[in-house]
């Protein structure tokens, strides 16, 4: 990157958001928050984004959210963000386990698939490719949508965005000097040392593991009465240490092309993962010596790239390893830890390794560090537009991402004690493979699998969960266990389940025939999905008229909750208007509110009826009309008879309505019917303010 | 573009190819001859890529052919050629047919697919976007692609490597001026009016419509003793005209952005197009009255865009069409004219509209011309490389794409008879509508939609078949008639048929797991593919090892034809090697001969067995080892097991060896048997060279 000269940018004064660190979960954050039309701060300390190396594996689950922060309008020939990363990155489908059995020294004990079959996911494998690939794509994304600010949120910056090296010094929460803008901080040009004092409605700290943020804010504060609250970092500091090399291999080892788990009898332990640009990812386990009693792990600045070397070809045994050209190489100490909080105002937040740390070996750290940011930046939008309770929801950010988290780690000890070969004997476990798979080494295989198999809808991002809370209309909820009538939340058959993502799954638009993916149909642009599966087109009229009329009155929470006139929008992406698309239309009979979709999804091909018999206030914008004809393999019994209805469980003579939040997390599915009516109303009056 | 300085590129004296026209068909050929690493000289007489309009669909089939050709690499952030287009275009999933039915001045009486679901493709629809879009994707590729060619072959061009303004002024074949390059053009620089006088082993003319190459070589020429050979263009020039229009509209047309076709009671017919960039097309048929009396036409260049859209609001009645923003407009006089040659002396070829001109109703121009310049280019390669005897193979060009673009005009004659509203009288066809469907227009829509469906698997490319020849196996080929043992070529069960594009499919690459269209996994590299599809691993081994050795001897094709030791490349592309990805190897039991790819797909999962038991000259690249158990719902039964093998018709326990061709039509289909290794010897050695 070009050194600071005197015509570079330089900080304004005032920004809506301070995000500190352009590491993924802050080049996420900005994205995010660039789309919700916010203005950022975003500064770095490091020159330029990562060269080589760092983490390098996308789950399913984050290139589902990665395809639906999809792209704006872009350069000709350049490529989306997540088809950019796609067509980087090597794809691993299948995760090969070598240990010794009591014939070889090393033998394919197993293979497991890296996303099994029974996870209903798009792209149903993890993308490999080193961090600063990602990294440049988000900048990249940034530069484009930063074009689309309104002038006023528009503060001059370098191309992506992000101010580097500009280093954060310090914070403060401080609503007596300015209340509107009350985070106060400091940061550094890291070239030229000037301080510079800005303020931010909010700041989030995604500064790493060595997170400045959370040192800051950790400090004991003075709350009269109160406990002193601080963030601390629970959990242990591993002993156990790992180098990673990215690395040209020459090797007869017959699955160097895949992921692989290796155990040796005595020499440790290695993970393969096949890179982009023919590189080989190795995480080599270093220990002293051999066998049981080698197995003192030596000093953290002792693990040169030779040592590796050594330990890899050991491991490797009785298969030759030559290593050629070397990308990266780095030394890892695992810790297994989490924060006690990831904020202690609801001003000043933390996101991504600042929160937790982890082993790198369940490839996680990267995909929960996105999806922190991902998670955090629509509720800020959601408040800054005037339409939530900042009480209310910025708390859930904590809640739900912190559990996230804590179930990670769970999975990620249990996971390393197993790797790193500190099973506990399982001499109970019933081995039901072959003689000659039966391993001899220090891990058992079986019990390996298994808990990989156990962890994997997890793994891929897509297990995670949401407990009850306003947000999830659980039965466990406060909401819905108060309702008066059984099944108007969560009515009987529903297959969904609030606190989880949406099912993906092709419909019809009915405007133009094309096939679209459900989940991708609406952007991540801040509002709430409200899917009307209607159910059969004739039987449904009646209450597609109820739903309408309930949303055209001033009691719905269509019209109840709606940002403050000054601030309409809820992203700057272009909206599907009544117009957008050539069709003139009548006056829209549902004055919009930009943080409610409708889409209707009808169980009866779109052939056999029209868009115009839709009642007016759910085809407002014609394109949000679609049946539900395509074949889908996981409810091939359907044919094409209403696949999805039925994946979701939605009874076809009776409709529901599924609420998508904007992170594409059900929120609510409730019965299409005056009780669901209310239901809704209840839902979002659960978090959202109302008569503005 | 810039104006043409002094320090632009000017053209050399000698190439492999003169390639005349930068449209379409001539990019496709620059696209094809680059990858191939051959030499081009590249002209074109308009100072830019065509800026708007113009041709605007690509069929399925078209779009199967770009993914095939690929992208090199490319850099960060950049789109694939395929990609980019998808990207930019609009997709056509459905054709609406409207009409006046009893009750209605205009009603929907019908809508079919674009691409019906009988037809096996993955891109299931047409996409739109300009003409301009399309060649500069293809410009862009090329420069790419320019970047890996030999610096032997490597000449100046500017961008893309098209010199503009370039026109094409003469050509002739003079072997006795030079017998390695015959062929002598003049070409001359519009703006500075300097000829230059190029010689080329080939030239392609893709000039378009009004071909200057065509006029050339069309001169009687004065064989002696035999007829006066001439290209003659047969068919007729159709007095109907219609104007094109892309234009922003506001209407309440429910249909407006599917495809549609319009038949009005009195005022004509129009076809409506959606397009990228918020356009509509617009093909209106002008006329000069309404009534039967006034179908006489206007002339033609009274036809003005006003005119245009009075008429186009007419035949809307009684919907509303008001008009904003045109990008382009156009006025069309329909002709079906084909040329009776494609070549006089397969030095001098033609290819796209030079050769055969139509409506644009079909859509088929633009795709047809770009097959036809694909289609030829790997037929020069093998010639140029020494690998075909030139007298067998260049005449298949002509034989080929000729009798396609034959089909193309009786399907689009057909059809524009329709589409005009000229059907016969067909009383005694069966109306199966119901009566508020059933039109009182001059169009019967009935046979208009059974003709439409009839011509589907036409309409998308996939339906283009070539007859028996050398090229193609078929039961009624001289080859096959006169091989003495049934059942050889052909095996019975077989469901793939030579002539034809080999079905798509997923297969499971063993290496790593991924899960890859079989269709895709060898790039347009000029090179045959033997697909092994050898059955149950265990039966198969036998079956191999006889396959294997047959390769490894001196009579095999694999062994007898092979490029002279100078030009042993098939392409610029970099290829799949033993050790191109981490495996050390064995010496390579096959001596590689770049024109023949092998890739050996099993019945089994490839959890079940492993690479190193393949015999080693089919793992000679270990990458194009599969297995068949990815669920396809065309073959919904097999489940997982073996469902390519089915819908192929091979019998999991005999196998077949499937030759697909450079452009991925099946060569022949034989036994997986010693009779089946003699008849791929037969196979080949009826248009290549061998013994070099
Ligand atoms: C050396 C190393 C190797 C790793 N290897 C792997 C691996 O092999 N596999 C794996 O899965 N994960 C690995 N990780 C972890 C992985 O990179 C993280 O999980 C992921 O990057 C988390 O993203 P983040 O945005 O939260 O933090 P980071 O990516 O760490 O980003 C934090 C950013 O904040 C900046 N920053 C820090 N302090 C300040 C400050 N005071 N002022 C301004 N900017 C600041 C940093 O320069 C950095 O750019 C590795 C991390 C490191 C550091
Ligand atoms: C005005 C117009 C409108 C059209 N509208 C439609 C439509 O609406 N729908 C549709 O499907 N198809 C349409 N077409 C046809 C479609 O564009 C063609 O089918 C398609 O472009 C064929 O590609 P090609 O490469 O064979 O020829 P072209 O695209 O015509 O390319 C020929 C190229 O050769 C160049 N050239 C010609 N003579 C010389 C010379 N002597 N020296 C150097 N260069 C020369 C030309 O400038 C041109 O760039 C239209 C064509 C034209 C001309």
């Amino acid at each position: 990157m070009s050194p600071h000269t005197s015509s570079a940018p330089v900080p304004s004064k005032q920004y809506d958001v301070l995000v500190v660190g352009a590491g993924p979960a802050g080049l996420m954050a900005s994205t995010c928050l660039t789309t919700y039309g916010l203005s950022v701060l975003h500064i770095d300390d490091r020159p330029t984004t990562t060269a080589a190396g760092r983490a390098d594996g996308l789950q399913p689950r984050t290139l589902e959210v990665l395809r639906n922060i999809g792209s704006v309008k872009v350069e000709e020939g350049k490529s989306s963000l997540a088809k950019r990363m796609v067509s980087q990155g090597v794809r691993v489908y299948s995760v090969a386990f070598w240990d010794p059995t009591e014939t070889e020294q090393l033998a394919r004990t197993s293979r497991a698939p890296s996303c099994p079959d029974f996870i209903d996911v798009v792209d149903n494998y993890t993308l490999l490719l080193h961090q600063g690939l990602i990294e440049n794509a988000f900048v990249d994304e940034i530069q484009q949508r930063r074009q689309l600010l309104s002038a006023e949120k528009l503060k001059p910056a370098p191309h992506g965005g992000v101010f580097r090296p500009y280093t954060f010094i310090s914070c403060e929460t401080d609503a007596a000097g300015d209340s509107e803008y009350p985070v106060k901080a400091v940061i550094q040009n890291s070239e030229t040392l000037v301080h510079h004092e800005v303020r931010a409605k909010y700041l989030m700290g995604c500064d790493g593991a060595k997170s400045q943020v959370k040192r800051c804010i950790s400090a004991p504060s003075d709350t009269p009465g109160g406990e002193p609250k601080t963030i601390k970092m629970l959990g242990d500091v591993s002993d156990i240490i790992f180098a990673v090399v990215d690395v040209e291999v020459s090797t007869d080892f017959p699955d160097i092309l895949s992921k692989c788990m290796i155990h040796s009898k005595d020499a440790g332990s290695i993970m393969v993962i096949p890179r982009e640009d023919n590189l080989v990812r190795l995480y080599v386990q270093l220990q002293k010596g051999e066998g049981q009693a080698g197995q003192a792990h030596i000093e953290r600045d002792k693990a040169t790239l030779d040592i590796c070397f050594e330990r890899a070809k050991k491991i490797f045994e009785p298969f030759t390893l030559e290593f050629g050209r070397v990308a990266w190489f780095s030394v890892y100490q695992i810790g297994q830890r989490i924060a006690n909080h990831y904020t202690l105002d609801n001003r000043i937040f933390l996101a991504g390794d600042a929160v937790h740390t982890h082993s790198p070996k369940a490839g996680q750290g990267m995909n929960i560090s996105l999806l922190d940011a991902y998670s955090w930046s629509w509720r800020i939008n959601l408040v800054e537009k005037g339409m939530a309770d900042p009480a209310i929801l910025l708390p859930t950010y904590e809640q739900e991402r912190k559990s996230v988290a804590e179930e990670l780690l769970r999975f990620d000890s249990e996971y390393t004690k197993l790797f790193a070969g500190r099973a506990p004997n399982q001499s109970t476990v019933d081995l039901e493979v072959e003689a000659k798979h039966k391993a001899v080494g220090a891990v058992d295989p079986v019990l390996f699998i298994e808990t990989f198999k156990k962890n994997s809808a997890f793994a891929t991002g897509c297990g995670a969960i949401y407990f009850a809370g306003p947000l999830s209309a659980l039965p466990d909820s406060e909401l819905v266990k108060s309702w008066p009538k059984q099944g108007v939340f969560n009515p009987p058959g529903t297959r969904l389940i609030a606190g989880q993502r949406l099912l993906p799954g092709k419909i019809t638009r009915a405007v133009d025939a094309n096939q679209v993916r459900i989940q991708q149909e609406i952007r991540m642009d801040g509002a709430f999905r409200i899917h009307v599966f209607a159910g059969r087109f004739k039987s449904s009229l009646p209450r597609l008229e109820a739903f309408a009329s309930f949303l055209a009155s001033s009691s719905s929470f269509h019209n109840f909750h709606r940002p403050a006139a000054s601030t309409p929008l809820a992203s700057v992406l272009p909206t599907q208007t009544p117009s957008s698309r050539h069709i003139s239309h009548e006056q829209p009979p549902l004055a919009a509110n930009p943080f409610f979709k409708y889409l209707t999804v009808f169980a009866t091909p779109y052939t056999e009826w029209d868009v115009d018999q839709v009642p007016a206030a759910l085809r407002q914008v014609r394109d949000y009309v679609y049946s539900d004809d395509i074949f889908d393999r996981r409810v091939a019994e359907a044919g094409v008879d209403a696949p999805l209805h039925r994946k979701y469980g939605v009874d076809v003579e009776k409709g529901s309505i599924i609420v998508v939040r904007p992170d594409g997390y059900v929120g609510a599915i409730v019965e299409l019917s005056e009780d669901g009516h209310a239901a809704l109303n209840a839902y979002f009056a659960g978090f959202l303010k109302g008569g503005q």
